[in-house]
């Protein structure tokens, strides 16, 4: 079959063996898949992963040993844990310490037409939902993280910085909590695109410093920390959406003198985000830039990398 | 009166006319005063304060309006807020943004005969309290700030990370509360001192990472945080006890991939520091190195900024 692949440091489309699933493992037909800032940065090194990217996937079970998946479309969590230690026990499978990660850490994604996924992964995708938006079920998931961290409350003040997808839908969630967000980015283009989404948007030099009780950061940049920290009030929360890559350097002083908490967030819970989709309370397919097939994933994920480019699906063949 | 001020970016022992108590003041003949870090670090440029230095103190109120003060001995909280702001109707006064703060940022400070000093920020320092145990008052406080913002289980695993005074303090009170921490040094000898305080101790590379559901981390280092950061279990807390002076170079990943909660912390509540003290539940003393009069306040110093020395106070002329 074709997949994606990062070989010897070196990504590229080309042909591999059809998977074979092992134990409580389910075989998917992947029917398309998003690609994601994560992606781009193990191509460059990140976590120095070698095997088939893509973690954001929509697919036809095919073979299970549990009958009643069979033919069921499908998406899936990309921890895959343990369940036996300490962690896992208490329900954090998301951090057991010898999990794998889809397409990130010692196990083959859906960059891919076929790929293996623990049954206890996946998820049932509700018939009225697309494809292409179901792609955006697990980086929505990372988005409803939030709430399960932090105690957003109607009156607080939010500023969501970072004006690509993860920033979008981030908004976009906090906003149908009840807590609509400013997004806070650098281009006019992107602030009236967000804008077009209905998305409250700002350029950062309008916001008054000290002034939002909740900063997400979500450019994954030095800078992105340092605005945090003067846009966030005392005793404020900033919360960290974006994975750092290297060495930061960062001022500090003001997270004691202000006594800021600071709160990582990472992958999320599906079932709120299957539920807002499926209720058609979200709709995140405005923010599908171009759909590839995976044919041209070498291609696609070049354009993913260009400045100002939202959203890139893949799409695999019909069988 | 004798004075220790900064002036012009030098520091030094000088005669300074004897303060006038404005609006709501008191006029405290100062007994006693404590050499913090910070002494240390506004000497070499922190905050670019000048003026009398000092902040943690024991004095007698010699003037005030209310003539229930007069002859108390009493400390002093060192923010002097305006109670007039959003932050200070909240009860936040020691995040007032127009605050002043003693010896540190616009306001003269008790290394000297004298110090005026808002009759709100007194505390009454309790009979039997010495005053070289006094002088701890300010630094348990911020100790006790820590129980404010941290939920400590008695069955949570806690490390605090430096054995200065800082670290040490922390240790003492967190030990109280029922959650005795193990105290991380870098020298046999500061450990083995703590450990004749009754605090556990030991070296850094005894410990396990990933396994501290708190960590304190009061070295005011990268290295600490770091260290803090391999320490703690995912979901697990950071707490910043230490002011960080200029910028720090950190690796961030693992705070967004293992979703770790970091939390300033700076000055704290008085009455447990107080309560705890008077009923002797807390013993700080030990802490103390060397006692200099005032006079020799330049020496004194010198020899707080020396590796290994913790608490010097500075003790003033009897009138």
């Amino acid at each position: 079959m074709l997949a994606f692949v990062r070989h010897n440091q070196q990504s590229s489309l080309r042909e591999v063996p059809k998977p074979v699933r092992g134990a409580g493992e389910a075989l998917v037909r992947v029917r398309a898949a998003g690609i994601c800032n994560t992606d781009l940065e193990i191509i460059r090194g990140y976590m120095g992963f070698e095997g088939t990217l893509g973690h954001e996937l929509v697919g036809v079970v095919e073979e299970c040993d549990d009958p009643s998946w069979l033919g069921v479309r499908v998406t899936s969590e990309i921890n895959l844990a343990c369940q036996r230690c300490e962690l896992c026990q208490r329900g954090l499978q998301r951090h057991c310490p010898t999990r794998r990660v889809l397409g990130i850490l010692g196990k083959d994604g859906a960059f891919a037409e076929y790929v293996t996924l623990p049954v206890e992964n996946l998820h049932r995708v509700p018939d009225g939902l697309s494809d292409r938006a179901a792609c955006f079920i697990e980086p929505l998931a990372a988005c409803f993280e939030i709430l399960e961290q932090v105690a957003i409350s109607p009156h607080d003040r939010v500023a969501v910085l970072g004006d690509g997808k993860l920033g979008t839908l981030t908004a976009m969630v906090l906003g149908n909590h009840g807590t609509p967000p400013v997004l806070v980015g650098k281009h006019a283009s992107k602030i009236a695109r967000a804008q077009r989404m209905g998305i409250r948007s700002t350029l950062a030099h309008e916001l008054s410093p000290k002034s939002y009780d909740v900063v997400i950061e979500a450019t994954g940049s030095a800078s992105g920390m340092e605005l945090a920290t003067s846009l966030v009030r005392p005793r404020g929360t900033i919360v960290l959406k974006s994975t750092y890559h290297g060495a930061l350097t960062l001022q500090a002083a003001p997270w004691v003198i202000d006594e800021l908490t600071i709160i990582g967030s990472r992958c999320g819970p599906f079932p709120p985000a299957l539920s807002e989709l499926a209720a058609a309370r979200l709709s995140p397919e405005g923010l599908i830039d171009t759909v590839f097939p995976l044919q041209d994933a070498e291609r696609a994920l070049q354009h993913a990398s260009k400045p100002g480019v939202l959203k890139v699906l893949l799409q695999m063949p019909e069988t």
